[in-house]
């Protein structure tokens, strides 16, 4: 009976330091230092994807009632709010209610910007909570807020909680806990969220999606973009240096959006095709941590000189994506389509590759003289001017030109702010979702995770839970569409 | 006495299954389909790494005895070894002793070359196992070899197991196994094993180098390679659809060392840096299957259209590299350099950036009009012209002229080999070793075995077994040099 009975203790304390082994060997796939619990699992690095709650439904395809005159708040007039309080100005069928920042004067100085307009004067807020204030009045259907990044998501947050949609400078959210924040604040108050990527509506991309579209560059296969721009210049103009500190603590591609944006439109991404995981890479800082030393005073910078991103869609398709805002190279906001029938790019020059089979026949019957086409090699100017002016893009037909009269980047700033008031103004789904706003976002907690475990793969959330392929590609809307 | 005997063989069971969860949990993590044994530690693919026999040692700066007339053996006349031959009828201090192919007319047809330049006749070696032969001969220094793909390597081991330096066409090999038994073949019989890649010797290639090891760029940071050509027209040219064939049995990046080997150069890897891990990803198959369905009538396609790898070393630097042998699109063979103080790039337009700063005092005082000088964009043409008169390469100045009006693909080709039996002539060590050789070939499986794996990072071998620091920068040999 002994002889069992020790046995028998034995075994107890050998199954529980086993069974610890095991439990420990799982427990060490946890990621730490994440906006949401995140672990490895067959190799990859999942995060934490919340439920959605009861009641809440998807926004996809949402479209509020129309709004006769879209009246808008706006919060952050530092560097880009401004300019965007300027163009509301231009655009008819608002009405600008109210101005916030955190430094009062700011605000002030933009009653200029609307009696210049011969607008009335609007409400002025100011302080570290006047966007509450704001935010709580009921006569302000939209927020547009352009404050520093760490302000984005809680001025959104209390805007959707207050019944307003917003729009919000990129990247809307710097955490994958603030993506689905503003996905679940979306959904919950049935509000719009827009990222207000500018570069969807410049006049390369919107001619080239068009493009892509009609099928010219056949199936597209892999898109690239990149956002290299020493901001030497620049980072002092940033209130209290927010936007060099934040890259200071933060590896990875926080500024992304530019043409990732663009990017997953030609891609249909949540619209027939998804993201599943990327990888990232950085390279040490060098002028970064000059930077810091000179403007902050510091030793330590994270964010390396020049970071890379690879993503993989659901389909087989693959988007590159760059950074570097701190070398000596020439800027560079590329755009690039490589299709299995052609091939489009922005940067450092634009041109564009044709197959003759794929400039069809067009409903107007016109088609560029192919006989010098090179399908090697770039079309030539005469060619690719037919066939821009063949695709140029609705919204360039309808106000490209006020756009670059107005400006703002070149236009496409007017352009982007005059789709979001005709959309509301129509009740009209608007161009980008709060899906694009998490996808495009949530880059940066990514890639800085993938980059701080050697690169590996990490799973991009399906923000829409599910909903990814239940429409048929990315349309725009329009009045009486057919 | 029977309660604790029936617990005690209850918890044995427990206790089995315990352990072989516990053991399969770490078994999951073996990757299958890989040369050598592989397996994920860390997040990581690792694959094995032989140990350096007994005796054997390193290669770095191996300098063989001079060699008075470089006698050489062509292996693989198909496409790419006719034109090695017209060039070695143009450097001096050569001989042609064998020409082999599997094909026998191909190797006789090249006896015109030599009888064109005046050369005696060459012996003629073909069939399969031709190459056999020719490397038993004891006539001869140098195999120089340009067969297909698969046959590299075995017509390699056999030239340095019988006492004669290899020069291998591109990929020199194209799994893990084989790039590790070059490095041991060539340590054991202490003969060169280098790889022809001529991309080091192009023009626009080897004056950034220069420029860059004289600090012109400042610290590189993040370099790039591209091989994106469409192959269409020239698939059905090698013999048995070999190219093609390879394609269409492995994604990954199989042809990489055009950009990679001079992106390798300017970094100094195994010679100050070390190449730790890659990711890659690739997009599907649209334009290779269909290639495949024409040329080989099959429907299966392994590798992707297009496809992207990003390489991190161990100092901080990354690489960039991409493939595409199927998309419309212009050509484009990428080299590009980004340091902290400095750009330059070729293709889809050459194009630099300098600091004024780093322009310095010449040796021969002579500095370009630093003006114009945009360090936010690319130097005017005068100013790039200087530098390029300033930072001309010693062996375009030696030997430019004739270079370009031999040719091979602008001249590079001729330098390449002239530079070759140089350092064979005069008893130095070549500028591409047999580590060279080894990372540079490696990409292919490499990449293949990433892309296999959600591009989860794949350590890259240290081939020089623990000395990759051991050298002081990428230096090139001269007689009498300081």
């Amino acid at each position: 009976m002994k002889h069992y009975k020790s046995h028998f203790y034995a075994l107890i304390c050998l199954f529980f330091a086993t069974n610890a082994l095991f439990v420990s060997c799982n427990q060490n796939t946890g990621i730490s230092g994440t906006s949401l619990p995140a672990r490895i699992e067959n190799g990859m690095i999942v995060f934490d994807e919340p439920h959605r709650a009861a009641g809440q439904q998807s926004m996809l395809q949402f479209a509020a009632d129309p709004i006769p005159v879209v009246r808008v708040g706006f919060v952050g007039l530092g560097m880009r709010g401004p300019d965007a309080v300027e163009r509301f100005c231009h655009i008819d069928g608002t009405s600008v209610v109210a101005l916030c920042d955190k430094y009062e004067d700011r605000a002030v100085a933009c009653q200029k910007i609307l009696s210049g307009a011969g607008r009335p004067e609007a409400a002025v807020y100011s302080g570290n909570e006047g966007y509450k204030e704001l935010c709580e009045r009921d006569d302000i259907d939209l927020v547009y807020i352009c404050t520093n990044w760490q302000m984005h998501v809680p001025v959104a947050l209390y805007a959707l909680e207050h019944g307003k949609h917003v729009a919000i400078e990129v990247p809307s959210a710097t955490t994958i806990e603030d993506c689905w924040k503003l996905v679940d604040a979306s959904e919950r108050n049935r509000k719009h969220c827009m990222i207000l990527e500018n570069c969807c509506y410049d006049f390369f991309e919107m001619t080239a999606l068009n493009m892509a579209q009609h099928g010219v560059f056949g199936e597209i296969l892999h898109v690239e973009g990149a956002y290299i721009h020493n901001l030497e210049p620049f980072w002092k103009h940033y209130a209290d240096n927010w936007r060099l500190e934040y890259n200071q603590q933060h590896d990875g591609d926080q500024y992304s959006t530019h043409g990732y944006g663009p990017d997953c439109q030609v891609l249909d991404i949540h619209r027939g095709d998804k993201l599943n995981y990327l990888v990232s890479m950085s390279t040490k800082s060098v002028n970064g941590k000059k930077r810091a030393k000179e403007i902050m005073n510091t030793e330590e910078f994270a964010q390396g000189d020049h970071i890379c991103t690879l993503v993989k869609t659901e389909k087989g398709k693959t988007i590159s994506i760059q950074h570097n805002t701190f070398s000596y190279r020439p800027y560079n906001r590329l755009y690039q389509i490589t299709g299995s029938d052609g091939f489009a790019n922005k940067y450092p020059s634009e041109g564009f590759t044709f197959k003759p089979d794929n400039l069809g026949d067009q409903a107007d019957g016109q088609v560029p003289d192919i006989e010098n086409l090179n399908i090697h090699g770039f079309a030539p100017a005469d060619v690719v001017a037919k066939m821009k002016e063949i695709y140029r893009h609705p919204f360039e037909k309808e106000i490209g030109m006020t756009a670059k009269e107005i400006g703002g980047h070149g236009g496409m700033d007017y352009i982007m702010d005059w789709r979001l008031v005709y959309c509301l103004h129509n009740g009209l789904p608007l161009d980008i979702d709060v899906y694009d706003t998490a996808e495009w976002s949530c880059m940066g907690e990514l890639t800085e995770t993938s980059i701080r475990n050697n690169s590996m793969p990490v799973k991009v959330p399906d923000f829409t839970r599910g909903d990814w392929d239940k429409l048929d590609g990315l349309k725009f809307h329009f009045v009486n569409e057919q």
